[in-house]
């Protein structure tokens, strides 16, 4: 190779080698779980990520979407099957079960006294701070359409998208996790 | 250095940057839970990457063998308790239960109509393209081996390997689920 | 770019690459659950990326604290939610229950036998093997301070982190999972 040839691949695997390394500056998720204590877990990750300067993107589907469902909407305008899982399923962060321990709701009682008594954030509020750090929330486009979940019923600033969008993003993350 | 062994390091550095570089086409995912909603994601995941132009591997274990059964195949030459643990476990993607509102099997039924009418593939046949659009499904000898399921009691065109195959699989994989 | 500026920039681009391979060599892990199969799952993973010569960082938070704690401890000097939740979940390994067919503790010791009939290592063995491989395994602060679990609960040779930790492990390790 001749030398100016020599320094223009130089340059190209410099490129190369940096856009590599901007994965190390990603997080993405899949948020498949809407028990109380894997969405806290999840919610942990990204903002601890976030507050080390990092990129996090989460991908909120099946019983996810009820962590980020406002506390209370209305469901007009939809079919019976519809109305009926969305009436079973808890509305937002402060209504979740826990996946162990749950005793008919008792336990998230508990936990979230427990958490409080130890100064954790909660639940909504860590959520909210997410949002302010820029975390990216995407909602499942088919999960929605599934169980008749609409935008409007979804917390503010989440955007809706497919699986494309997160395995676009996961693809240039280093740290890809399945909550 | 000279200018023959600097243009020999960079044509170096330029093979070990494109290995690293391949990894962003591979997805790894193991597939521990045999729940129809995780099954469901976890193929959803698949389909979509392998739609992208990505290998995916896909790590089938303990509950997981559920949902790469036949829906129906003999129990002879088993021990009494793995006949035991056999009979109890569903037979194939179309006896899933759900991870959530599975209500004694009525849940299933009633996602599998909900999907059916906003038009989402069907789990078996979901399966079924993600085998034709070439997906590596590696069953766990080692779990196999514990609850009595034979090579034959799975789809067709599916591996048995052990966890070795999986970790050689993730760490050329940009993406790593755990299912 | 002058043949001397080149050699240099050609030295860095080397060690810049050389890290990012090194990420193919670490593996790092969630434990969030603590159910049996799901704790001996991550177990074999990590035992079997050990084998292979990898680093493997284990973080263990939540539920799956109950797979690392002693067989017995006393829980004198905690408050009374704390002793009651430290009083019903599972003291250790061997007492774990299955995530599924469990039967009120059947479950477990059903697999436990078929697992031995196959001379599959028992969990507690499997975890003294990786610690004596040299697994690094986190414990989560926060947890263990919302649960009341204390650094001597824990087996031995345990470290105690926040999630920064599990963040700075995961973000330089090609296969991150969340059990």
């Amino acid at each position: 190779m001749e030398q100016n040839e020599l320094a223009k691949t130089v340059r190209e695997l410099e490129n190369r080698l940096a856009k590599l390394e901007k994965n190390s500056s990603q997080l993405t998720m899949v948020l498949f779980s809407g028990d109380f204590d894997k969405v806290f877990a999840a919610f942990i990750i990204a903002t601890g990520a976030l507050a080390m300067g990092k990129k996090v993107s989460l991908f909120v589907t099946f019983w996810g979407l009820d962590a980020i469902k406002k506390p209370a909407f209305k469901t007009s305008g939809r079919q019976f099957l519809e109305k009926m899982v969305l009436w079973m399923r808890p509305k937002g962060p402060d209504k979740l079960g826990t996946s162990k321990m749950n005793f008919g709701g008792i336990g998230p009682r508990l936990f979230r006294f427990m958490m409080g008594q130890k100064n954790v954030e909660s639940l909504p509020s860590l959520i909210g701070m997410a949002q302010e750090m820029g975390i990216k929330i995407i909602a499942c486009q088919m999960s929605m359409d599934v169980m008749g979940v609409k935008k409007e019923d979804l917390l503010d600033g989440i955007e809706v998208g497919g699986v494309a969008t997160f395995l676009s993003d996961s693809f240039s993350s280093n740290t890809t996790l399945f909550v």
